[in-house]
């Protein structure tokens, strides 16, 4: 096991960065259900034939699918939550001021890592 | 087996018979799914917490399976299907103008005693 994932698999969070990620977390759950809200609602007004409300129905269910693998709120898999909710852009840096900066570097080089992993 | 049941079992639709319970069954999804889009686009502008959105999900979800079950388009169960379409209200008795008395007249009391089951 190298430095790194030594690193991911011992992790602690004080006290501090708890109340920070937890914050951050919530933020993250907040602005990706406003963005789905908003696009099915868009949908929704562009209705031309009535049927294409199961398409809306799709979305949704689609997207809950994508939130329920993603969103489980346990530090030992934070770090690479985190990874995930930044690579989609739900997550910001500034979220997680007050959390720990090698911690904080370890989320971004997974966003990274996945953002490579989605190109390839 | 009584006459009525005679005559559900063995009902025939004329050609016109059918152009005119093709319209009346489009026609009712049409209303139906019309109603069900406006709903969630109501739940939808009125969310006060982001979460909301999958009460949206839910409602869609839920009235896609009733949907799935009731809409099946076969002359054999057509009196039947016409029936529950009435109960709820997307089919009118104006939209089968030009289908037999007799069909009528079963679809109609067909709607009252699914009407009395759901009372019950």
């Amino acid at each position: 096991m190298n430095s790194r994932e030594h690193f991911i698999r011992e992790v602690k969070w004080t006290g501090t960065e708890k109340k920070v990620a937890r914050k951050a977390y919530d933020k993250a759950f907040e602005r990706q259900c406003t963005a789905i809200a908003t696009e099915a609602k868009r949908m929704l007004e562009n209705i031309t034939d009535p049927s294409e409300v199961w398409q809306v129905e799709a979305y949704l269910r689609d997207h809950r699918k994508i939130a329920d693998r993603v969103y489980h709120y346990s530090y030992s898999d934070l770090l690479q939550v985190f990874s995930i909710l930044m690579r989609d852009g739900w997550l910001k840096e500034a979220d997680l001021h007050g959390i720990q900066p090698e911690k904080v570097v370890e989320i971004k080089e997974g966003a990274q890592s996945l953002l490579k992993i989605f190109r390839d």
